[in-house]
């Protein structure tokens, strides 16, 4: 299939990049490194996959992030390993964080042509611990904001011994690149008469109405910044 | 928020672990090695974020994955850098797989307790290319598979020179382990009386009607194995 393990990242002028490692091996068409492509595919998510090194070999977790101007933050508990690597590590920690949107199956009539339909960011660079109070106080309201927008000031901020448990990261967007395939299958000429369907059938993450906690009192209405969702 | 970046699993008798690198620092009581809690988060994607190590840094990259029985394949071009790295690696190249499902989103009258719910899984070994062609037939069909079931019996398979094209590479699932949350926010004690709604936004991945090809002819019906996503 197309939507193979490859490399991402092409040749254009832009923010990001080029550097090595962010020049794909393959398919450079389907890559980008404009600041604007980069922002909207991460302004569309929440969840990433981060990925460092840990003894030699690679690690790649689940987490939250959020995006401020060029830079992200991820935030975990002070005790949680890979935080305690970025504080060990004097230097920082290199990481490479990771956003992609599914956005369709691409059904072809050759199995090779078979591919998805996507929307990616990579981003290389070295994880640094916040330790400015006001940058910590900003990135983890924005990592309520990313997640439902307009969230962090409708709840109660951390005190201060959940902010002491916290340890927040950035990773300053450097080294960034897009990458996306949009469109139907791309058969070969000698399969068209094939006897196979081909197509497109689309793919979204969507959201269900709220459901209210078992304890939540009726006094308490569901809030504008949640009735999209409603 | 809870759902920030930890170790993955947790102490459970079971078929594929613990190890000192599957065993989480945090939330040890989300994790589970279980096989068959693995299987059926792997089961029910395609998409997987892979992990490795290049010039000592990590890169981690979006890719289609199959599961057959306890191995996992992912493939690309033969000239993709991360295939050309497997077949360079005499003892084959350390990756680190991770499949997430998310559930929902969890919201908490404190900022600290705002979460998600999600479902992961996070296998480390050494992937190795598949050399035995009749193992690289069953792995490419198993990747059609496992993004539209049912395919693979329905398209052109692989000729010669795309199946030379085409790397195939194998991650043994001996050391995996699953995590999990579920349920309403755990809020504190002290905050239940505070004015913030709170309560879960369920989230999952949906497909839409299938779109046929703009040069489909009207002579090709839409399989039956699609009809689900009509």
């Amino acid at each position: 299939m197309e939507f193979a393990m490859a490399d991402h990242t092409p040749p254009d002028t832009a923010a990001y990049g080029p550097t090595e490692r962010t020049v794909p091996t393959r398919s450079r068409d389907r890559a980008s490194y404009d600041r604007e492509t980069v922002h909207a595919i991460l302004d569309e998510s929440y969840l990433c996959h981060l990925g460092f090194v840990r003894d030699g070999a690679p690690v790649v977790l689940p987490t939250l992030y959020a995006r401020v101007g060029d830079a992200l933050y991820v935030h975990g508990s002070t005790g949680s390993r890979p935080l305690r690597m970025t504080g060990e590590a004097d230097p920082g920690l290199p990481v490479c964080l990771t956003v992609t949107h599914v956005d369709g199956l691409v059904l072809a009539r050759s199995a090779f042509h078979h591919s998805i339909n996507y929307r990616s960011v990579v981003v290389h660079g070295t994880a640094r611990q916040v330790t400015d109070p006001q940058e910590k106080n900003l990135a983890l309201d924005a990592l309520v904001d990313q997640v439902v927008a307009g969230r962090s000031a409708d709840c109660r901020p951390a005190d201060a011994k959940e902010l002491a448990a916290t340890a927040v990261i950035r990773l300053d967007l450097t080294e960034a690149s897009a990458k996306a395939r949009t469109g139907g299958p791309n058969d070969d000429d000698a399969d068209m008469g094939l006897p196979h369907w081909a197509g497109v059938i689309p793919v979204a993450r969507t959201y269900g109405a709220p459901v209210p906690s078992a304890d939540l009192t009726d006094t308490v209405p569901l809030p504008a910044y949640l009735t999209p969702h409603a």
